[in-house]
């Protein structure tokens, strides 16, 4: 039985922001005791999340980061500093607290949601870890495609009902970040594909390999590539060749978060590859969208570039895990604050010369 | 009475930040599960603040943003947007904490500090503003210096002795913001001589004027610094000549708070001028200053050059009050918190890879 008919029932369920709701809020920013439009980027973001939930008091009052993990057939061909078994190591610090994004997220008053959508090594049954696994991580994709059509649909669905739980529990921001050993492989084949770029212009050092690795790892990928033949017009036939069971259930967060008027924080270049997915697939849901930071990596800013969002951040991060998402969440949370805690000039009694 | 001796021994009581502290702390982070240097500048705050406070755990237990307010003899020019009125008007703004500092501030878990350090018109004594009124603004400075030597060093030291009482009552993160109609005009000139540019490549559009009243300004620029000829060798020379009051108090802050080895997050153009005058007067004071954002003025790029610190955010502001440096106040918690609260690989059992 295909799970394709209902993700095409979640694309066709989700409707574009609202700008009216923005242009209200820009008003009412305008009678802040401060220049017009004087708070720049802060002012853009209370605009963009009064469009996307509707309301000209937006609030960011439950903050959640979905952190997805998942192993990659093709860590086999060395295209990683790390070994494949850190990605389960990984997902159990993320449980116990330990981690840069549960550090981070804490900071933000953001939730860390961790799901295991595909570790290749079997984890502990935790509360902490929410279990979804569609499969023990991705086919070497040098060999033929990542996984089936099928297991990146289930992949993608999985993490849209996600959002939608969160949603209906009251989140209503939500930041979006993996940990896979060899994801930014997947990520720049990708991206390759979908941006038709040079495959060397969007591959990047990952964790820090060095030169003679990342030489391999620009060879993994034009063979992928010429492997599998994806579609770059059809975006669910590149994320099941070349993708990976994070990215397919991120771009699944994406879609989720959007069909339920929710915002969404990109993380760094592997996030913003699944959120690419999700607009290829509807192209309206660019407007849920907010990119928290530019990262290191140098196929990022081609996929910033397509995404057409500009990021808030650039701190030269390359860790992942949604880190620059939560770091970004304080942002939100000061342009939503701007917005409902600021004096008018009437309430104020200050001469207001602005035009 | 000349205060110059009292401000000549604060100099001299300024000592350099020590890097040892920053080593040590980057191989603390060095241990954290995440690749070396993954969290880019995050990682460059902690080790800051380390060889700033001299130990491997910093702490940002207690912040706060200085605000110091004054009036500029130059507005009389027509050089700003708004009347001269609205200086003292923004000042009870911030006493009863409706204005973009205080919301920005109380999100960054900071307490502001607003000083009257020489506004025009008489304000009510309340304790929430603290007055220190050197005089009642400054003097028009195309006719003639904007105060006296003596009246730009008693105001540097009013902000000195601000930083120390701040020092002594906890505070280990000092922001600096202002407010003064016209003092990017004082602001511009400043810099122009300082950084031997050109008028108009420092000169923009402040809190919103027109292009007409830009080349107005560009013209008042330029005649006082004919009229003064401030000696650019000389940096209070520069301060009385063309400065502000509150400018002087800001350089004063920085100065106070690195002879009390705290460091200072410096917010737009015209407290990053502050922070210069600083750094001209003492050069070892760059190491305790953290640049918040790049501003939308144009001759904050130059400053931040001339400073030789790269800003943390990027965001279009161009607000002043201290708003960037509150921002900015997020990102080092969170440095502070990376550094403290993140797992090491060998607590967690993750397998080290890395150098």
């Amino acid at each position: 039985m295909s799970n394709a008919p209902i993700l095409a029932a979640l694309c066709a369920s989700i409707e574009p922001v609202e700008k009216r709701f923005s242009d209200l809020t820009q008003k009412r920013l305008d009678a802040k005791t401060k220049p017009r439009g004087s708070l720049g980027r802060l002012e853009d973001l209370a605009c963009q999340l009064a469009s996307v939930q509707r309301t000209a008091t937006p609030s960011v009052s439950s903050k959640a980061v979905v952190v997805m993990g998942a192993d990659h057939g093709v860590a086999e061909e060395g295209v990683s500093a790390y070994p494949q078994e850190v990605t389960a190591q990984m997902l159990l610090n993320f449980a116990r607290g330990g981690a840069g994004i549960n550090v981070l997220a804490r900071h933000s008053g953001a939730r860390v949601v961790v799901v295991d959508i595909g570790v290749a090594h079997p984890l502990p049954a935790m509360p902490e870890i929410f279990s979804q696994r569609v499969r023990a991580g991705t086919a070497n994709f040098t060999k033929g495609p990542a996984m089936s059509l099928d297991e990146a649909t289930r992949a993608v669905l999985v993490g849209a009902s996600l959002a939608s739980q969160l949603a209906d529990s009251g989140v209503n921001l939500i930041g979006i970040g993996e940990m896979g050993i060899a994801n930014t492989t997947a990520s720049s084949a990708m991206t390759a594909v979908l941006t038709r770029t040079a495959v060397e212009e969007v591959t990047g050092l990952g964790t820090g390999i060095d030169s003679a690795t990342r030489t391999r790892k620009i060879d993994v990928i034009r063979r992928a590539i010429q492997v599998n033949r994806p579609d770059a017009k059809n975006p669910m036939d590149v994320l099941h060749k070349l993708g990976g069971l994070e990215i397919a259930g991120l771009a699944g967060v994406v879609l989720g978060a959007a069909a339920r008027q929710t915002a969404v924080v990109i993380d760094g270049f592997i996030a913003s590859v699944a959120a690419l997915i999700a607009t290829r697939m509807v192209p309206a849901v660019a407007g849920y969208l907010i990119a928290s930071h530019r990262s290191v990596e140098i196929g990022h800013r081609v996929v910033l570039v397509e995404l057409g969002r500009m990021p808030l951040l650039d701190l030269g991060l390359r860790l992942g895990e949604g880190t620059g998402a939560a770091l970004a969440m304080n942002l939100i949370d000061a342009a939503v604050a701007v917005l409902s805690e600021m004096a008018t000039f009437e309430s104020a009694g200050v001469t207001d010369a602005g035009r």
